[in-house]
């Protein structure tokens, strides 16, 4: 169960309005990689944990921080629209092309939908889906998820505080920015007490003997050039410390030529030529659903 | 430029048709971590590179790997949808609840709108599309995308293995499984590159002096009970080794109470109760875009 | 800001699992109508509030109540799916028609994709996504949606209730039913208050003299027949109180026959038989974008 | 089965071309509230209506009035593109800010996909789709969603005609606003006289006795600060008259504390630390899966 | 404008109930080729045309015809889901497989969410969306899509005719497939038409001396093996007779190795590993944006 | 299986950055009719394929040319946003209207989300998604498919040619064009082979005595005024070459009136009036449901 307070996690209140970072801004709200979609992902994540009571708490304890990141984010959204061209404005507008810009770079629906206030979208206005998320019921696989959320999301918040000079604005980014620092350092934490009990790849409880083993450690070069010969993953001990990376430099294709049969009669797929009934017969002839 | 040929990479024959089965398999072709998933995302991520050339390279041979992944699953599926009840047998089912059961269980769409092909969609016959997919131009971010992306898809190619015992699909799977492995080693390899050369922290290049720092690697306790400061994310040194961990029991509202101004006529949102005008003059109120 | 704790609202235990009845609980979790839906659109109406306090309060009330209510059914959806058959059950199946009918009635996401946790997806296991809400910034509209989803929502929580016989989900849908019999209450009473204050229709700023006011209570009869004339919106005084509805037993059209204009020559519209240049001239003809 | 006349339900005739608006009046075309939304609605709740034939009537005039509505606005929107600027104009862009901004503020796809024509999609060019749409066999609960599309269609239009001052584009709108009069008149009537047949409580026919009555007229106060005991939804009788509002101040848990279950083993979930097999003897294991 | 007769185009009623089927013909209602496309596509190619009249009325006359086949299919769902199995018999389906494969098959939401009511979306549940529809501007491009809808939709109504005996099923589909052979030649018709006063290929009024004309008429051969050469498309005068096929057996790449340049400092992309300050200093690094 | 080599198809190198171009040229790319549906629908064409080899070579080669043509506009989109304006220029845009204007017609994505990077959608935003495709099983029904799209292909590229002066730009787009030229040949030669073994009308299997052929061949006039009788498709030989086309002047129904059963109790639906239990006896109702 829930509850909550009146005040912010942290302050957000713009300098100034400005409507067109406004739509910007809803990247990170309503984004792939936005605050709506952490929240959801850590809930679910907790709330789906069937491991040690610690990582369900951890999950929850995080999860219930995003939405307070949601709020200030929607906060924040609501009030760089207060600058929305008025009527007024707008019949400026004509003489006045800066104002036209303005009026070009908002999101309509900010206005005609919303009625300024944000909208659970993002940048581009595409609505938020949960298919941005996972709880897959394996730990350290969500955790690597939640390390690229987080990895994903501040180089966002960075992007969007480089695009603007309000001191309003960059002050919340900073805050956001700060968690997310934390964030990714929390996932990294997780993952590496996770990998210490556990084997390093996902899932680890799979035996090894039952995967097809001569290719568990090449690196196959499908494309023209070696430059890819030259990275830590083409020599070397492997990371899961099982073996040696290989660097292959022509794979060689070690499957069928495939043939599919044709398709039965109910189908009504391509029929071969030599299958074709004659034209003039066509009319008589029995569909193999006419015996009904 | 890419060339194509006939062989697949590995052998993509099923022992028996099993049409159930064959939705199931659609996931790990169609779905959120399929293999559509990966061969675009490291398509655009090596298309979009700006990066050393070896990453490019890199990108654009796992990529193009991908490609013949998607094909050989597909071809499975189409094998495995040879067995689809025809309507001989259909009428049996009436009397035969294993027949219906089969018939129950398979993607109508099978049928209806592919003829026994594999779709490019996931296991509910969600179809695949492109957010899924992540390619950010910071390559460690994507990089941990990539990750996640072959952790949650080898978990689930196992999974798959757990619930057929074909051995023909296994054969396959068991490849796909071994890959897998590699791609993990593969990213985790390249990550450990990329963060011997930068920090981190993505991105490293945003001044860490510009983020709110009090709260940059404190782990803050949202939900009763205190069993997530028992994590290693909650205690030492912080894993980019610029701090120490620290566990916020009672975290405080460090924001404002948020109060938003009503919005402008033209909105027409909620007017307070002392800003409506008299039902009776209301026919005469003039409207603010009244005067044109 | 929010914060967690550990009890749930109400009781969220199935007294055995049923797999396939996850699925559809799902429904009122990640649906249309679903607990997402309702706790995402009062959340954004709350943030985006610019009328009264309490409206902003009750909002995030509800809101807050509404993550509680999501809670619960992941939780149950998880215990539910205990009974997933196991690989050892699959094998008996080809000789266990019921066996295979759970198989073939489960979302097969459940094992693959999220391993026996629940989804933020419906019952046919669409994703959700934000178009599902609103939040208009005009109360008296948004309470109507929410009435509207209290509605839908308890609809769907009794028919769910009327597919089960376990006395534990009964129990938990006892609770649901009973909220959503307080929600549909209480929007009733905030929409009373609110057309009270404001007049019934939406929005109520608007200068009436500005609308076409000969068709503003006329309901017009598009079909053949006329049973429709015998309901209270074909007779009567209005309900806003400003007229008497009118039955249009046979509607004229009063617009025009529309005409388009060609399209221009960069667009490459179809061309009108006269303005197609001779076949043999083409090569020579000057596109309109030739001239740089 | 229906018929087509040339005419226009009403006149859809811009004084003068202007493509950025067409952008924004796609809302009240393909959106979340437009006229196909509420088109689709009326006519699959009229097609699938099991109630008195006069329900059945009504909704199939106002469906099929609302194609009228649907051809109205394409119509208008394909005239508004007229403007569009042709190529010569797009080079005078360069030095012309105004005609670039006229380009910044267009939906690419009126040119590039539709060649000047509307398409079913909304003001950000997102596509229309059916959930959308509700109708759920219940036709006091579908009637409350249609005085909500009603109310939020209103709403939006009456914004769209703040944002011009174009005569011939607000004659149109004050059609459709004195028509969304009307349809929010109706859905109030046809509300009222099915709130007088049956209970207000939507299912009526699901018994209360069933559903967790010491929770059904309870207004729980989820968030700090108790604002929201000062409105109509926390005193006094409730609105169905069978009982008064309670106001909650500390509502308390109810429920368990949810602990789940270890997944089985063929889900390849965390394992707990002390059920991992030692790594040297790892290669030996036996998977559940490898007894085939 | 439009008007609706109560008797459907053509009779839609089924001899028995199968709500199993009901799922499998919400394919050609809602789905990727069915009725909805055809509808939405016709109506909007008609309010868009801009050419000739005889086209617009055609493509009203036969959008109009669709919205009385969607009329029909929605109503014979309707009436098959009349045998979804009630309670008493679910109880029963704990002993009875088939009445449990019936559950299996059934599409959920027919009950929890339409109440027994067909949806707008397609078999697996996927909800109808308007990106399914084309209307270009250009008819000739325009009454190609619509041939493939056409053809599209009459393999698949070909399909559901196999997949069911029941004979009052059969009588509507049979007069379907019949309008679908009239629609198809329709198309043909009126392409052979279009294709007689312009040239075949689309747009014909781009000038063939603008585009890279050496490659106009080549088959490019891409995938190992030469079984592509033996078609029509590899030999023989061109298809708009202006030139020759021409089969190419290995294609040369033509363009360049592509290089990006690296990414501005304010994108925070990947950093070359000779660019990235000393760790010592970074604390002191001056952001781009650090000087406000 | 496939192989990459590192030069592109042809040169894709623009003569100088555009950022909003590279919004409007995404269209080509991840639009509805992009380059990414023609590559995605013609592989799984060739994985299907059940027909003779030459057909699947044949979609294997095209397929696999057109992964390299993403790769082009992947490119040049990548090359064309190195136009961005940076920080120090956003400052600028507030004294200089053009600047604004450029950033007002970029999408933000470009900056936010891929870091000067192409993305998978289309020129509003939008996410590729695989519905956009079709691989039926019939390949005259799926050449169609294909002849439509390269039709609708080369209309979108022709207009975005017309839109930009960039000598780079054009040159790669002449190239695309051409290839179109080649693709809509190609699909009318085999559409020509395919018509000349079978039938014209998809499937050309399906017996045409089980359709009802009284309305095979009529053409319907379902809107007023007789513009569509002076067509092709009102008059002379059918295009299959089985009748004559009928034009049909006023189509009369054929079909029942159709009144659908009240639903069953489970459905809680709305209760005819004679059916609503008396109010104060509702306590104590009997649920259908209350007798466990």
């Amino acid at each position: 169960m829930f509850t909550h307070i009146k005040e912010l996690q942290y302050n957000a209140k713009p300098t100034s309005p400005d409507p067109v970072y406004a739509k910007k801004l809803q990247e990170i709200l309503g984004g792939q990689f936005g605050e709506i979609t952490v929240m959801m992902q850590y809930l679910f994540q907790g709330w789906n944990c069937r491991a040690e009571q610690k990582y369900k708490d951890m999950l929850l304890d995080i999860g219930t921080e995003e939405i307070a990141h949601v709020e200030m984010i929607a906060t924040m959204i609501a009030q760089l629209l207060d600058g929305a061209p008025a009527k007024e404005q707008e019949e400026a507008a004509a003489k006045n092309p800066a104002v036209e810009a303005v009026l070009g770079g908002m999101n309509p629906q900010h206005i005609i939908v919303s009625g300024l206030g944000a909208t659970p979208t993002d940048s581009v206005g595409y609505p938020w889906n949960s298919r941005y998320t996972i709880a897959s019921g394996n730990l350290l696989a969500d955790f690597r998820a939640n390390l690229n959320a987080e990895s994903q999301g501040r180089l966002q918040v960075v992007r969007l505080y480089e695009s603007t000079t309000d001191p309003g604005v960059r002050d919340m980014l900073s805050f956001l920015i700060a968690r997310d620092t934390m964030h990714q350092n929390q996932w990294m934490a997780a993952i590496e007490e996770l990998e210490a009990n556990q084997k390093a790849i996902v899932p680890s409880t799979f035996p090894q003997n039952l995967e097809k083993q001569e290719v568990s450690y090449s690196f196959m070069n499908f494309s023209e050039g070696e430059e890819s010969s030259d990275g830590r993953w083409a020599k070397g001990k492997s990371m899961d410390g099982q073996a040696s990376f290989e660097y292959v430099s022509k794979p060689e294709a070690m499957g069928q030529n495939p043939q599919l049969q044709p398709s039965p009669a109910y189908i009504h797929g391509t029929v071969p030529p030599d299958m074709i009934p004659p034209e003039t017969d066509q009319a008589n002839f029995q569909s193999p659903s006419n015996n009904t």
